[in-house]
């Protein structure tokens, strides 16, 4: 079966399942199909049932006992309905969110603050003191040469563990495909600098994460913000409509999963895309930045998969899921790489050498899947327990993406809620949340915020609760 | 004493010594007056006849005898005359060094070259066996939060290490002042964007590093050279000429020690410069990569030390003193700090923890002066030794700069050399060299060659010999 198909069937038995414990035929505390007898029942293989049970179990709908298989939960997600599709102006942008990201940015590095603010993992669900040690034992046995230079495409043992990985998205890559950078604000950076001029306009989702903006804004780019389903991604309809009419230097998406909506672009989506962007010869940068993170058993592909022309940049890290602190990313720059090759040279020369030769040791140790496993249950019970605590204590009105991967929501509050005057009453309270603003270069979103469940613990529902009494003293 | 009339002082007892060796006077093998004599006797400091002759030491004219004071060398070097100030052509160029960069960036990788080509420093002179150690302990204790990304600025014990050592080079900083960057070209880089947009008029000195080049290639800068003295630096009346014709955004030099030249720009120069430029609202970007490579005991200042106004950008890093592979520079960027601190978020977010705090905890130890005196002192006979060498070997004609500080030497062959040629039959004879022509816009260095002396061995005379062999052979 294809994956477009198997997506799509999996997603249709889960709504089967809500359906059955919303109309009362499953109760809570009951237990639920085995996962062979759906198997067997609805003609579907293991694993589209299984991955369509960690969905459930994800949404917090269903839970699994250890030998005794799923059961509904005593408590049910009655799920918040979510945002529209953004419908950003029409017309390029100047961007100009520098003043608001400043305001934020030092709220990760306060001790006093409870951290949903910042999109950064859990610390604890990093793999930093495993890395550090290996990366201890390499700095004390290494050759006095590799005191010298990386080379500018970064580390060679690197770029081949990252070209094996590559093939669970879907791409058949080359270590020479690949440039290792300080992150994938690097690697977007650069991919930016490659194919853009000032003035040139880039077409981008709404919204989309203030780091890509603040990207753009300093290299005098303007966005074309397009919209974006909460669920389903980009608009294609709507970015064909505006290469159709606007003159368009590049596309960015963050293809699996979207900051600050968690969503996916569907894999029919993403090979459209890329077939568009082909047609009418428009780079496309891709974000893959949050891919590993993705909640069940579906392991999205990349936009990169489709490629056929090299007209993809695509952009990633180990950020998010191994250790932010090491800063190392890579793009796979496609036809551009000789550039890519040239502006990382001429910005700093290569990457720092022992993180990159600790990450490519723990990614051929095998350690890095039993890692992944771990976060993703943890980080799909966190959005799920964010949504539920959403739910209880955030006044009607409230809407909340559905994440299918990462750590952090988006959350739509009343019309009469701005979350600026939020932000700051939520920083009087201890609470660091990020303010919609700064997720697009209109004020549109002046009624969302972004929180993190990344450290979601058992105080967590408590702050939710006081974040709910804060905004329902805005009305 | 002024640091000014000091450094003429110290140059004047040199050339003293000098005079009475070459007339016979004091003769080869014999001793040299005590410091202490010809401190009385020319009623000078201790200090300035020590660096006189630390001078003349790094110059191979006189030798420390441990325990038993200076002697004049047997084998004295008959100083090779030094290349005339360069003079560029006085038209902004558009820069393309790319294509010959790219030629020879993976010399260095080529285990079969004897490396005296790129300018990188001897690996057994780095300190990367202690700051692995010192890294080492580090990652295995450290906590669980640093696995987060460091604040943009940078690691802020690593940034008061480096206040500190500030003072050193004449400037009072406060830790906030600095910003810690991906190696000296981020920081090159970063300010180049901040003060600079594409089509604009960089001022630098001729001939530079290639890797200044490449920044205004990328950036899409156009480039000025001005005329510059071998041994005192660029020429500030060529440049206040330049300024009064050509509209200039910025201006860029090393002040210590130029690459490939070897010069430092002397402390009254210094101080006119940066009042030059702070009179016509010109900011300047000073990159001290060198500096603490000095040859003697003069530790030279930097142009930051005189700037009253913010107008400077001073850009370093440990790259070349302490390990190129750790990627940790930074710059104290004035005014423009703000700008700076938007410009690296928008890049790379922070540079990596990890060797930020190794280096921190290294030069709060004290380690690195220790470890500065040595390679000071090695790479100060590296170069006199290069300089008898290629004088030895190399045909009538040739000419070589007098290094006060770092390990290269430049070299003007006779005009019928063609640095290209020489190039590609050194390679196949197995030695890597840097032809002339990428060091600069035009073609105007075709008969020059950069020569690398950090790894000098006992070997290399039979090197040079060979290479003055090929030389001759153009003829």
């Amino acid at each position: 079966m294809s994956d477009i198909s198997r997506s799509y069937k999996y997603e249709n038995i889960a709504a089967q399942i809500v359906h059955l414990i919303k109309t009362g035929t499953l109760r809570p505390g009951g237990g639920i199909p085995s996962v062979r007898q759906l198997s067997d029942q609805e003609q579907v293989s293991i694993s589209t049932v299984t991955q369509a049970y960690y969905l459930l179990e994800a949404q917090g709908w269903i839970e699994a006992r250890p030998q005794s298989g799923f059961y509904v939960c005593e408590t049910l997600p009655i799920a918040l309905p979510e945002p529209e599709i953004s419908l950003p102006t029409p017309d390029p942008t100047t961007v100009s969110v520098w003043d608001l990201t400043m305001m934020i940015i030092n709220d990760p590095f306060n001790p006093n603050l409870i951290q949903m603010g910042a999109a950064y993992p859990n610390p604890e669900l990093t793999a930093m003191h495993k890395l550090n040690r290996i990366l201890a034992s390499i700095a004390r046995k290494i050759d006095i040469k590799s005191s010298l230079y990386e080379a500018v495409e970064g580390n060679e043992s690197l770029r081949v563990q990252i070209a094996r990985r590559a093939i669970n998205t879907g791409c058949h890559l080359s270590p020479d495909d690949i440039i290792i950078t300080a992150g994938c604000s690097e690697a977007v950076s650069l991919s930016l600098r490659a194919i853009c001029k000032p003035g040139d306009t880039v077409a981008i989702e709404s919204p989309i994460c203030f780091d890509q903006l603040q990207c753009l804004e300093t290299l005098g780019l303007k966005a074309l913000e397009i919209p974006t389903h909460p669920r389903n991604g980009i608009s294609l309809q709507a970015l064909r409509f505006a290469i159709q009419q606007t003159p368009i230097q590049a596309v960015m998406v963050i293809s699996n999963f979207n900051n600050p909506l968690g969503s996916y672009i569907p894999e029919v989506n993403k090979k459209a895309l890329v077939d568009l962007l082909a047609e009418y010869e428009i780079p496309l940068i891709e974000i893959n930045l949050l891919g590993e993170l993705y909640f069940g058993d579906l392991h999205p592909k990349v936009c990169k998969k489709y490629d056929q022309t090299g007209n993809v940049l695509l952009c990633s890290s180990f950020s998010k899921d191994l250790c932010p602190a090491y800063r190392i990313g890579w793009v796979v720059p496609g036809k551009y790489k000789a550039k890519l090759k040239q502006l990382k040279y001429a910005s700093n020369l290569s990457t720092s050498t022992l993180p990159q030769l600790a990450i490519a040791e723990f990614l051929s140790s095998g350690s890095y899947d039993v890692h992944l496993r771990r976060v993703r249950r943890i980080y799909a019970r966190n959005i799920a327990a964010l949504s539920q605590a959403v739910n209880r204590h955030f006044p009607e009105g409230t809407r909340m993406t559905r994440p299918a991967g990462g750590f952090v929501g988006w959350i739509q509050l009343p019309e009469v809620v701005d979350s600026l005057v939020l932000y700051k009453q939520s920083i009087k309270a201890g609470i660091a949340i990020t303010p919609g603003y700064i997720f697009s270069t209109t004020d549109q979103y002046r009624n969302f915020i972004r929180l993190n469940a990344a450290n979601w613990n058992d105080n967590s529902e408590r702050v939710i609760q006081h974040l709910g009494e804060l905004i329902k003293k805005s009305f």
